[in-house]
């Protein structure tokens, strides 16, 4: 027997009207890339995704049509999501930071029909455009008075553009289980793929996003989205805010600490989101300018792992709160928040730290496990590690096209590639990346809790360790270091320095001393090419 | 195109395995029925509805079987809804202050095969377990020490029941459509008309409820829903703290101001929610004693409208913030919740109560709007009244047995049968019902704004306004005075002080002295008696 209630479909665009309904008047400003700060509401932005949905619908574009956005955060970015959206289409966002082969590749397979870019970003449009046979229109996020010169065929400015459309719309109904969003994985191993949002996953994660124990965000809240509308789904915050209603600060291309600090003051900006870099780089600001906080009461930190230090000093200097978030573009992304639960009241500075440096507990609608590599459950006991696994409304069924089958395992959760640990108060704490976890002898070592460990010798600069074949234990760890300048500690002294805090099978074997160490283009260590540095090594002995 | 997530059906048993897995050890408090406070946990509630749910299969119940309860708000009542959803079956609430010819009538047409009852309402049972053919199991809500002596047939108590089940059981998997409770409206106007929920429209709900502008609940409050579990789905108090991961206070049977104000103290009650006659006796109670509510932060009013002076004393007395909140059984409940926006801020204190004097505004999963009688939209200007319509997920799309068609619009809004307005905000106040509404000249004059004005007249105790046939007019306004003791206002008295504070034609034609007004069992005043009253009533003139 079905219940008897109403038909009412997840539709992302139902937010959008929630938004210009509820809370019509509430600001959505913008540091727009041409360099003004300019001003909106929801209700423009609602007026203008639908100019956009009827433009696209006149100009040919149909339903499930992939419009492509290479663009930083602003309103008119926020407007082509909902007016994609809105006529049935699915936006596709595009990271600038890849290469522009990376690009034409993932439009190429993503088969792009439009791209809305910025002006400041044209010249990566002008290096692809020809490769992507797909495309037709080329629509700079601008007016024509800003339209930057181009040989490029089929460019029109945005504002123009949309002129001969009144916005005399209706949004397009859909079933709820129809794409909406694309957004590509980094690729770090293999090809890039493709997730693909569906407007229920979209409306179900920003119930997620909102919830108190979660971002907590209300009407009374101005957010400001530093993680950027290409990054992992904007960490859900393109849907959560309009749901709440709380006003939008949009920083454009502009993240480092002074521009931050402007839109954070005078916008009073009371909720914000962004890399531990962005933060760590407000920090340096903050205290070369002694500049305060009165407005900010708290902050999202993910992407990385969030230093210690960037805890502290924001909560205890700041006075705002920080928040881990861990999550992933497949995960829409909440994968888990670290917002205290009421056994953490109480507790000591340094062991609620301990607490705020895990990647926190998964909210409802988040399902999480640990297995070993057969698949077997492990207990949530803070000690034990394993493959971290999820399932739920907004995690990723598949990638476009059927590329990455072998994320999931046999009851269908996805394999997130983390190796974790949670605790009995459900707090998962990520120890490694599946693909550097050192397997030894049957068991596994984390490289980041021996990394975390070296780094604080008084001598230790940069460390990284990575598995090295072994004949016994076929892969047993080996510690790089980088000293500090002018510093020389012997093997020795690091390895007595790190003895006794780990298992003793853990010890590393050796320790490697190198002038540096591989970084990837967003600063993490490179450890395939680590590995490749370290290809001939042999431990001695072994 | 369909986006490319997980199938993760919205099943209310997700959320107390999300509870368990989560909150596992967060306390659900119960004042028993039989006297003493008993304590138990999510895990614990899981493990028992595990138990019952595996019980009712082995007993031969099926999904889709209607499971009454009648019981006060305890754990095990709790245990019962999650116990019968998880088998695929649906709990039905019955309301205890119902005439018990009524529940025979509501449970023959639900045709409840089992019938979950607390000992204090066993005389219920006895009167009408004979009246209904399909029931089957008569499960009182205690152990076998407590079981009262009956000459009922199939008694068993609900603790013994359970006792031969390991609860090793695995929820059914079902369709989120799938109906999981039910919930008969009061019947004012006809027949008790079954509002069927789904396991999908109660999951949005819960989510709905927790949203920070909602009831805003976190895993750090101390739930209390005094809103018995039987009244309008407990106000999805039964899907939200455990969603939220809150500690649940159940109240028992037990809503006198010394009962409530016992737990509101010693277990921290943070949040709690309840109609306003339960808040005036604890304010009664409060004042008597001189004792203070360090804990409470904030209380939830709904059921009929707040009185302002209530507002008052919880907040500047007791620094209790008040929400109002309105909804209907059909809305699951929630239509609108008086949480104050960014443009409340900084009002003046009078201005402020002004506001949470409304019912408040539609969160995300309600729409709302107000329409004239022929359906054309009215807009939101605070001041034109008319029919109030809602749909969303967690609206009824029609009753039970296909009762109450004319309860929706041609395009497939809910006519909630209120007549209200809406301001510029969005905050709407019902400004009366729509029988009582009267129809003046082909406008429209709300009886309860007369109603007010004239109760703020020194002499006056209380009054009721009722349209009168007229033979021009169709209908106008009569005012009924029950005069303060020892007072003797005039008729032109009393239309001098409301003169000038409505529209001219608002005026009622009439004033007419009695010595008492008619109400009905939950103390609102019985329009339909009055109207009978003065059925032969003309006006002077007319």
């Amino acid at each position: 027997m079905l219940g008897l209630m109403q038909e009412w479909p997840l539709l992302c665009n139902k937010i959008l009207d929630h938004a210009a309904v509820q809370h019509g008047g509430r600001e959505v400003v913008s540091r727009s890339v041409e360099g003004p700060i300019v001003r909106s509401t929801y209700k423009d932005i609602r007026g203008k995704a639908l100019r956009l949905a009827q433009k696209l619908e006149r100009h040919g574009y149909r339903p499930a049509d992939r419009l492509a956005t290479l663009a930083w955060n602003t309103s008119r970015h926020l407007e082509v999501w909902y007016g994609a959206m809105g006529m049935g289409g699915i936006y596709h966002t595009l990271n600038p930071r890849l290469h522009p082969d990376q690009l034409a590749w993932i439009m190429n397979q993503a088969e792009d029909r439009a791209i809305f870019v910025d002006v400041l970003l044209m010249p990566i449009v002008e290096q692809i455009a020809g490769k992507v046979s797909s495309l037709r229109d080329i629509v700079v996020l601008t007016d024509g008075a800003n339209l930057p010169r181009t040989d490029l065929p089929n460019v029109v400015a945005y504002e123009d553009w949309l002129e001969d459309c009144d916005g005399d719309y209706t949004w397009r109904d859909m079933d709820e289980h129809a794409a909406c969003g694309m957004c590509y994985t980094s690729g770090t191993t293999g090809d890039p793929k493709g997730v693909l949002y569906s407007h229920r996953s979209n409306v179900l994660h920003a119930w997620i996003a909102c919830m108190p124990d979660a971002m907590g965000l209300s009407a009374r809240d101005v957010v400001m989205p530093l993680v950027p509308l290409f990054h992992a789904n904007a960490w859900g915050l393109g849907q959560a805010a309009p749901m709440a209603g709380a006003k939008l600060v949009m920083p454009g291309a502009k993240l480092d600490g002074a521009s931050v600090f402007e839109l954070l003051d005078t916008e009073k900006v009371t909720f914000s989101a962004a890399v531990p870099t962005v933060w760590l780089n407000l920090l340096q600001y903050l205290e070369s300018t002694e500049h305060e906080l009165p407005h900010l009461q708290r902050i999202m930190v993910g992407g990385s792992a969030c230093p210690r230090t960037v805890i502290e000093k924001f909560q205890n200097k700041y006075g705002v709160e920080v928040i881990q978030i861990w999550g992933m573009t497949e995960l829409s992304p909440i994968g888990s928040l670290c917002t205290l639960k009421p056994q953490h009241e109480g507790m000591s500075e340094d062991a609620r730290l301990d607490v705020q440096e895990k990647q926190g507990a998964a909210p409802f609608g988040v399902e999480m496990k640990i297995t070993d590599n057969e698949g077997a459950a492990l207990p949530w006991n803070g000690k034990s590690f394993g493959r971290l696994k999820v399932r739920g409304p907004a995690v990723a069924a598949g990638y476009y096209r059927g590329a990455g089958a072998e994320h999931y395992d046999a009851v269908g959760w996805f394999d997130t590639g983390d190796i974790a640990h949670i605790d009995p108060d459900g707090f998962m704490q990520v120890v490694d990346r599946a693909k550097d976890v050192i397997k030894s002898g049957g068991e596994w070592i984390s490289t980041i809790i021996l990394e975390n460990l070296a780094v604080g010798h008084v001598d230790v600069a940069e460390a990284a360790v990575i598995g090295v074949a072994h004949p016994k234990w076929v892969e047993r760890p080996l510690l790089v270091i980088v000293p500090k300048p002018g510093r020389q500690p012997s093997r020795d002294e690091i390895l007595s320095f790190i003895e006794g805090k780990v298992a003793k099978w853990w010890l590393p074997d050796d320790v490697a001393f190198v002038e540096a160490i591989p970084h990837t283009a967003t600063g993490k260590i490179q450890k395939t090419a680590l590995r490749d540095m370290f290809k001939e090594y042999t431990f001695q002995g072994a």
